[in-house]
């Protein structure tokens, strides 16, 4: 969980409502500008874009959609699932939803990628069993051009070899509290790394972070302190040392949203494989 | 020459005026928006906004540019070359050039990368001994979201394994005549395509090319015809049978400017090594 609290959920573990079918839907958005994926009353949404593009499709009947992965304001995501419960009666294809929602959500950065009929019990973030996401630094003197809103500047010059070295000690199971934001409501600290993967490609410096859930703020706050250990601030040591401490004071300081990107999510069975 | 006619360069391969001191700059842009390099009176130029950005720089003095590349409305650059001609007594070094007209260049989608002095008789355009460019189409039903305005959407499944057949056998020094745009005003159609690869990662095909020069619009003329074989509406022989008619007329049309991106310039020696 990257965002919002469980109890926010619009959506249980239910399926869809009766005269409803339930589709999976693979979306791409640019989160610029947008309030993250939950609907609020102080900006534009994903969901509340998704929904009313879903409810044009079929003459204006209400729509409820749920997300694998809560987005905060200013992320994005190349591949985020979310599911969509449709009337029945539409007798709508997988292309026509696909085509269809993504005409009426003109001209907003959001679209969708594809689309199918879920499986009987399927729940876009309940069968969830992984979400990857990846951070992007942009790396040198000059502020970002062509990549503008999509990474997050850093001018002075990161040993992303020591922050790969660092990111390794964080693997596995681990109480995950000094990268957990105030604000998180998720039952539990404890979460499990399954891979935390710093490279650098020429100027930018990709985080590559996959496991079954997310704390709020978890990527942020991981690529905020591994920041401190590329610019040589931190020892690679002192990661760890910040993880078993268990306080988020210790920590660095959360990296803002535009450099993240939800790119993938992994469920037992594909569904639109 | 990727754009226009020799005669309308404002500089001709004279040194800088005295009083001046010549400067080699890396520039990147996003061409969305701007009427191309080149200044023009309807609309902004990244000539105009990068020369104007030096001119604050410099206490409202006159400064001249010239480029190795003159791109077309809509088309962006990742590692233009281009040379500036600043006032001498005004004693600025590399950094604050590269840092204080960048800053300049604010809100605008224009910055330096790199600033250095430049030899002794190095010219941006006459000294460049080769330009690469990168065409990128995205190549899904979906249109663009993250990468909306820099690549050509194209929604029909290609085959860049044929594209990429095809691509070489235009590999050399040939007439160009069939990919020259009519406008061009360059002395001869004559031109040696030194790499013409067609690359396909994931739903992005990349067409790679590099060239001493190029004629006007010879890029995304030879990106429209190559879209033609790889979506099998030509068989991959036709592409070289297009080249020995020395027809425009003959070829694909000119694919769109928004997937165009310049991404290095060679010299004999590098300008900022």
């Amino acid at each position: 969980m990257e965002s919002a609290p469980e109890e926010a959920q619009t959506q249980g573990r239910e399926g869809p409502a009766s005269g409803y079918t339930r589709w999976a839907l693979k979306i791409e958005y640019d989160g610029t500008g947008l309030v993250g994926w939950q609907k609020q009353n102080n900006g534009l949404s994903v969901q509340e874009l998704l929904e009313e593009a879903a409810s044009r499709l079929v003459g204006d009947a209400p729509v409820m959609s749920a997300t694998a992965g809560r987005t905060d304001a200013g992320v994005h995501a190349s591949a985020m699932v979310v599911q969509l419960d449709l009337p029945c009666h539409e007798r709508l294809d997988a292309r026509q939803i696909r085509d269809g929602i993504s005409f009426h959500l003109k001209p907003h950065r959001v679209a969708v990628l594809e689309a199918a009929a879920a499986a009987e019990g399927w729940h876009a973030r309940f069968s969830a069993l992984s979400r990857r996401y990846r951070y992007t630094i942009l790396n040198r003197p000059t502020r970002p051009v062509m990549d503008a809103d999509h990474v997050w500047h850093v001018r002075r010059p990161l040993d992303a070899c020591a922050m790969h070295e660092a990111a390794q000690t964080l693997l596995g199971r681990h109480d995950f509290s000094s990268f957990r934001a105030a604000a998180c409501q998720a039952n539990s600290p404890i979460r499990t790394l399954d891979r935390l993967d710093v490279t650098r490609c020429g100027m930018h410096i990709h985080i590559d972070v996959e496991a079954r859930s997310f704390l709020h703020h978890q990527v942020r706050n991981l690529a905020g302190s591994l920041h401190l250990v590329g610019s040589g601030q931190w020892p690679v040591s002192k990661l760890r040392e910040v993880l078993d401490s268990c306080d988020r004071r210790k920590a660095g300081p959360t990296a803002p949203s535009e450099g993240l990107c939800l790119v993938g999510v992994g469920y037992a069975q594909d569904p639109f494989g």
